[in-house]
């Protein structure tokens, strides 16, 4: 039995996109004289849909493209995701299930039953849970037919559910596994998902195709890493990350194993690549080409104009120089330098007689008092016009490029730097945008020297430095990490060794910018717990501020 | 039997303040010789408390703010509110939970089993469902103790739920039922919530205590109007709505029935009196007191001013008029009439010269380009960036003034007149504005009658009207009820005589706009489907676009 997996990047609600997209694989997988072909996850309408699937004119589009894919599976069988409709009043209205179709007819459903509710996933909002299971059977073989999540609770103990799907399935002694997929990435999700499938491997001792999703649909990013296992707990084959493919499997020879093709990718790179990716995807599937950002000469800009560069092509990246009277000379020097070694085009805009008429138009209402945060406000926020302004008349999407530190802490103007249609480094704390930039100069210095070594400044009144009203980033990004990442109260920070001020000052200071990450743009993610619809926090809160 | 129900403006997060204030009530139930004093759901961490739920450190302090109820019970016991952790490691880590305190004990807890997770509710994302009740034994009596939802599926009818918590109570006979909430207003919510009550109280045959929040959480406003119910199904008192209220009963009297004392407001005045609350416990509850915004001698802005100086008092509004060079006379005029009929503070500030700076600044890029959007947005964003230096500089919350029909379709400029901390109106249709400012000027005309009559218009470039690019509000609106509200596609809105190409265009405009309110305030919640938490839209989702 010959078996087609193909890692695919989907488009939420394009569904005549997808189709064509699985029809063009269906083709290649009866090509390769597969049996059966494989999608991922609610492949037809995209991963997530959200709120679209309280549509009904959505899901009768689903459906169709059911109906559409089963026309083609006379001679081949497809696994592909997709919601049901609960046919009982009883419940949420939909299931999220794995559609076996084959010889023109729906053979089989499996509804999902662990559905994510936790970060960024709502499933509970929409799904409800299967309580049946069984096994798919097809030319002498029996499948287990899995959705995402439902391979996550070994042996039951995850702590989150209370049913083991595959314990159900194996009552059928199913001889493998097909788990369908949108698994998201972090840094850390590639090791964590080849983790739960070997374990799943070890306790059914049958083979499993993992296909998961590859692609960004907004600021959630799908690395692919889609999986081949053999019955021995080796990887037969692991996918490319951040790229779609397709490929096809003999099962007697997945059966035998001994192979171990398991990709090995640090962790700078794939986040480089993830965002890279996460830009790609975002102008790629909303239709634009052309990118706009200020560079300021300092890291985050820097870092973030590489990325677009690499997603976009420096044809499709256009900048602004846009000094003040605070901006040093150098600022101007690296950043028109980093422009040259990219390759894009560059203006400069001085701002400073745009700050002056600002303070002209407040003279009457600010008259005698003193120069604080407002006219540093002032300076970003006409920065912020103009690039909104090249954005509007010339179709290119304003990047964000403000990093985790500095977002976490409310170190940023809103409507100013604040400002862009995406957030690109916005889960990247200062440190790691650091560790970007090497990462980055490896193969040839592109981001200017000066840029990566000057003690970083928002440059917004004379000689300021980010460490006159912040800690040092080592210190700031550990703590953050604690909170954030980690969710450890003040408490348990202070017990692993900080200064009990500090962390209380910085714990105010990331639960009082509530409301400026609240009107922040998405943030791309690439970590466990990035800003967004992942991490809710209440704006009015009191609580550690 | 006498019982207290005490009807809270809690704070999230604020547990010290939370308990000052139960504490209070505690006293004066005491005074007046109750038996039991009830407060609402969550009561002592507040709701929604979201993701401060996942701190160790958020629930201990909530574990300790029951220890401190506990120890007022010794005379007295206190229904209250609160999570309490899950004992064993399967399911969620937390139960949303009502205690009963009596005698320095906790006598008994019932958590919650029917968890709403759909519009703005997430309670599945933090809560283990109950799958056991139980009734509490007091001086007697039997009480059925249940948190909000749980009294929502009646008879096992309400197709989101599979089973009846108080068709399970009802198995030991009680008395009577305590129900602690947390419902948040909306205009059709406190006739649905009085319809439930009595249809609980019918099926049972015994009387309702129903305790609800009341005051604003960010954008979630919860209206009060807890509820005493007789056992002949009539509303023994509904206390107010959008205020605290503490009252005693006895449950003697209330067993006999025989008043009929419900309220009745109207869905304008309810509206009204929900958004001056919303404003008012937006700043208090962040610990600020005054307020900015654009007049433009439009409607939205003078209708927001309004709802500021009515929350906040005059001396705690002041305004900016800032007439570009395509504003009318009439605009300036009308708008100074405003701000002299409320007594707020107003300065004019023309952006006729911040314009040409800017236009001054992109000129090398933008020479012998047509004017378009760009530049009408350049004006909308020199008034944020005017707004946003006041409000720096003097502590002022900028208040946004677009309505639902505008941010619905896109019509508004990101950081231009889409900024602000908080939306007032954004989920009032331009129609219903406009029945607002009617209802203003009832009792003598506060907002000018030109504001009202002449033609909308954003004033942005030369005799702009809305009409030039939008459909009749009449039309507009209602279509976007239909897609918003009632969430129907494109097929059935058609179906109901609407033009197809029109319907198409307008489901098109609000989801290319997901970008823009993403990235807009928090918008306070008075329908049942509002631009935010409560409806979550891809961005790069390509449906209907």
């Amino acid at each position: 039995m010959k078996i087609s997996i193909a890692q695919i990047n989907y488009h939420i609600g394009n569904f005549e996109g997808n189709f064509n997209h699985m029809k063009e694989a269906v083709e290649q997988a009866k090509e390769a004289g597969a049996d059966i072909v494989c999608f991922s996850e609610l492949a037809t309408c995209g991963y997530p849909p959200r709120d679209f699937l309280e549509f009904e004119d959505f899901i009768r589009l689903s459906e169709e493209t059911i109906a559409k894919l089963t026309a083609l599976t006379d001679d081949i069988a497809i696994v592909v995701g997709a919601p049901t409709r609960n046919p009982v009043p009883e419940g949420k209205d939909l299931y999220n299930s794995a559609y076996f179709l084959y010889e023109n007819e729906i053979k089989y459903i499996q509804h999902k039953a662990l559905l994510p509710t936790y970060d960024i996933f709502d499933e509970y909002r929409y799904f409800e849970p299967a309580s049946a299971f069984g096994v798919v059977e097809f030319k002498g073989k029996k499948i287990a037919l899995t959705v995402c999540e439902d391979i996550w609770n070994i042996a039951n103990e995850n702590p989150l559910y209370t049913i083991s799907p595959l314990d159900e399935m194996s009552k059928y002694n199913p001889d493998f596994i097909i788990n369908t997929s949108a698994s998201p990435f972090s840094y850390k999700q590639a090791d964590e998902r080849k983790n739960i499938i070997r374990a799943n491997v070890a306790r059914y001792n049958i083979p499993m195709f993992y296909i998961n999703h590859v692609g960004a649909q907004t600021e959630i990013i799908f690395d692919g890493g889609s999986v081949v296992i053999s019955p021995d707990g080796k990887i037969y084959e692991e996918l490319p990350y951040f790229k779609e493919a397709f490929k096809t499997y003999d099962l007697d020879q997945v059966m035998q194993g001994g192979k171990n093709n398991e990709q090995s990718v640090s962790k700078i790179e794939k986040i480089h690549d993830a965002l890279v990716l996460g830009i790609k995807d975002y102008f790629g599937k909303l239709g634009f080409r052309k990118a706009i950002l200020g560079l300021s000469g300092g890291i985050d800009s820097a870092v973030t104009a590489v990325l677009a560069q690499r997603a976009l092509g420096s044809e499709n990246v256009r900048v602004l120089l846009m000094p003040s009277q605070f901006s040093s000379d150098h600022s101007v020097n690296d950043a028109r330098q980093l422009a040259e070694n990219l390759g894009i085009q560059y203006d400069i805009v001085e701002i400073k007689d745009l700050y002056s008429a600002f303070m002209q138009k407040l003279d009457p209402m600010f008259a005698g008092l003193d120069f604080n945060v407002t006219e540093e406000n002032i300076q970003a926020r006409s920065r912020g016009v103009l690039l909104m302004a090249m954005s509007n008349k010339f179709g290119n999407i304003l990047l964000n490029t403000s990093n985790k530190s500095e977002m976490a802490v409310g170190y940023g103007t809103l409507y100013g730097d604040l400002a862009g249609g995406i957030s690109v480094i916005g889960d990247i704390y200062k440190m790691e945008v650091y560790a970007l930039a090497e990462f980055m100069n490896k193969e040839g210095v592109v981001i200017p020297t000066n840029t990566i070594t000057k003690p970083p400044s928002a440059e917004l009144r004379p000689d300021q430095k980010d460490s006159d009203s912040l800690p040092d980033y080592e210190i700031l990004d550990t703590i953050l990490y604690q909170y954030i990442e980690q969710r450890k109260g003040p408490k348990e920070i202070i017990e692993m060794g900080y200064d009990a001020a500090l962390v209380a000052r910085i714990l105010r200071l990331v639960n009082i910018s509530e409301f400026k990450r609240y009107q922040t743009a998405p943030v791309l993610r690439v970590s466990t717990k990035a800003f967004g619809v992942g991490r809710r926090m209440p704006i009015v809160g009191k609580y550690l501020n």
